[in-house]
């Protein structure tokens, strides 16, 4: 490994035993890499992620030896049932892995300038006019689980936008995000960028010295499991971007296409179980239950899916597919898998009222013909994404054409819903006078603002 | 008092001693009646505020003898020191006060719709469209000192913006506030929205409860101290909007029109010093401190302003004028009257670096006739609002156009700079399709997005 950026990847992993005023000066580091880089040009900013991009793939045998490190250790952690097969897998690199991963951060580069913007404009008065500009966020902490790509991914996501970030990897790809982070620093050095820009912390010492620091750290995006999620929104006062739940609906209305409902909820549910915005409850009003929900429990029963339901569900099935359906214990579960929970409703407003009680805000869904009914259900359900007559699958970054995904929102703080990298931004007031004084708009010869839009 | 929602105040007297679970009821119950306001029309929350102000004026007996208990209250608090002659000066209410009070809740009814605005259109494929529509936020808390008119102002900005607010007045305005808030709920009720969009709370205890229930109140927004802002920032995870500093500099560069210069200086100190948006400290170019810096000490000591420096300040000033000048004890200091600190720097690089090392990110003014300059300290310096040539109190939301002042936000989260009703809004992404299907877009028969914008 000597031959590429072997020095900084010791340095790192040195750092393992970070202590907490190691962690600070981090990310005083990172806060001060921050600011350097946020009036940089986008031309800058995107020769960072062409040099990762070639480093990536130039320097493949390094990596892959750091990650054989990591798979190494995993291998014993298979042995002694620590870690599942699974798991293990999706630590593994490869050159065509790492061509992906360039590919990606190649993509980044492609999309448009978050920075910059004009949001609004305003002649203030004569010779005074007020710019809101779209500005960096500042620095970013980034935990994620044993996923090596997120750390191309989220270091690229964070310089394309002018953010720094302090990553902090699972346990599992430690040595591989050592190196990818050394990597990634040489890169940033070549294109002229602060290399602090982007670092990593190891252990839970150092992540939970990192989520005191709220006046260095502006954004938590934590990547992974909804206990990865929930420990971590439970533990900071620093805003947390993310999702600990995707507990999301979908409402067969009265007035219902109801092959068309059909084939919704089946992607909706067998689409990727696993994943936030798959379905977890269908809600259907009484008055299509008799002939809807026979055909809902035939269809997803014949696709494997495990069927719940309540008294009132079962009260409309024939003997033999009430058998199939078993009993829901409550209505606040995501299963993340083939499980689907069945109620029949007395109305559109029960429904509303059962997603406002037991959703998670996520995305929910009504199958209707009836306008009247759909407008209300976008209008009244309160939910980062409300849909009308489509699976709940297609709340997500890319398929709403953010270009990237940097996480799913259900804060209604900030960012909400799929977010791109305009979650990634904030905004700065531009004030540009001619000597202009407040005391001049106030008493009998006050001064009057003309408050103009300029377009 | 009993000629006017005489009942509805005796029951707040009485929850004074709200317990935990009373407190989270409330809670919930702000959360269902801001979920019932969220898709009303316009006319019917501007109704809310018609009937807000009309009350103001009708029933102002008796809020008059409301008002009249608290300051028999205060005038005891006087007459033990325990309160300022200043702060019970501003308890009181009369008839043109209350007046003003209603002027102001038309002047929030008047302004434009913050909700509904379709911030994006993007046709994902035929027939699938996605739309991002400004909506409510859901539950604020508001908490704040001394200020009647606080009570009035914060419930037409809530109900304008669609949202439900818990009030947490000053113990000095609890009866004054009691019956202000028992006035706007039956003016609510009048209007036919549901009242439980406006309640308040007393006491430590009951603020301290709130401020946990992170799943029922979305922005906590304190108004008082930078004191209190402190300890809600430190006490709740619940989102804050607001600022505890306002430590604001102004930068005179090598390149000045002194007179305008020292013209801005003093408006920004003088015009109203105690707020936060008043310059704390001037940093002078050293290429021009020599003659800058003894005409601004020369204007400002003859308006009575406390000037402080260090020894690099002295050291350009005749014997007579280095008199007049203390010792500078940190430059992180937010005076709040006729203080003002004065620094040399070598640069406009070190006067970016002191900004960033003591300021608090409010506003920051340059001084300079050099577009350079100018453009340079406008992307350089991290703040919420960056000026050249103008006076650091023009950042108000009444001066940049936003119609009605919310707050100021340091934070770089949602809303930053003086915040407008847009801050009391989140989005919610409405997707209309016609039985679309995320598995459709997979494969080797994939469907392809065609992510049009929509105008």
């Amino acid at each position: 490994m000597s031959d590429i950026a072997g020095e900084p990847i010791e340095v790192y992993r040195r750092s393992s035993t970070q202590g907490s005023s190691e962690v600070r000066l981090l990310a005083e580091q990172a806060r001060r890499a921050a600011r350097a880089i946020a009036p940089m040009s986008l031309a800058q900013r995107n020769a960072s992620l062409t040099a990762i991009a070639e480093a990536l793939v130039k320097q493949q045998h390094a990596l892959l030896a750091a990650n054989a490190e990591d798979l190494h250790l995993a291998d014993a952690l298979v042995a002694t049932g620590d870690l599942s097969p699974a798991n293990r897998a999706r630590l593994g690199l490869t050159t065509a892995k790492l061509e992906e991963m360039a590919a990606q951060v190649r993509a980044v580069r492609e999309l448009p300038d978050p920075l910059g913007r004009r949001l609004e404009a305003m002649e203030l008065d004569r010779g005074l006019d007020l710019e809101k500009r779209s500005v960096s966020l500042g620095v970013l902490a980034v935990i994620f689980e044993a996923r090596p790509d997120a750390v191309t991914q989220i270091s690229a996501l964070a310089l394309k936008s002018g953010n720094a970030v302090i990553l902090k990897p699972g346990r599992e790809v430690e040595r591989t995000a050592a190196a990818l982070v050394s990597l990634i620093r040489a890169a940033i050095r070549s294109a002229s960028l602060p290399e602090d820009a982007v670092s990593v912390i190891f252990g839970r010492a150092a992540v939970a010295e990192l989520l005191t620091l709220s006046s260095l750290v502006d954004l938590v995006i934590p990547r992974g499991s909804r206990a990865l999620v929930e420990h971590i929104q439970a533990t900071t006062r620093i805003p947390v971007l993310g999702h600990a739940d995707g507990i999301c609906h979908i409402y067969v209305d009265r007035s219902v296409d109801a092959e068309q409902a059909l084939a919704v909820i089946d992607d909706a549910k067998t689409d990727y179980p696993a994943v936030c915005n798959a379905v977890e409850t269908v809600l259907v009003h009484q008055a299509v239950a008799l002939t809807f929900l026979p055909a809902l429990v035939s269809r997803l029963s014949s696709k494997g899916v495990r069927l719940l339901g309540d008294a009132g569900v079962r009260a409309v099935l024939s003997t033999e597919l009430a058998a199939t359906v078993g009993e829901v214990e409550e209505w606040h579960t995501e299963y993340g898998d083939l499980t689907l929970a069945l109620r029949v409703v007395p109305s559109i407003e029960a429904a509303i009222e059962h997603i406002h009680v037991f959703g998670s805000a996520h995305t929910e869904s009504i199958c209707t013909t009836n306008a009247d009914a759909a407008e209300r259900f976008l209008n009244e359900v309160d939910a980062a994404s409300v849909m009308v007559n489509a699976s709940t699958r297609f709340a997500d970054g890319f398929r709403y054409g953010l270009g990237a995904e940097v996480g799913v929102s259900t804060s209604r703080i900030h960012a909400r819903g799929p977010v791109g990298l305009e979650g990634l931004t904030t905004t700065k007031y531009l004030v540009r006078g001619h000597g202009h004084l407040a005391g001049d708009y106030r008493g009998p010869q006050a001064k009057v603002f003309t408050h103009r839009r300029i377009s």
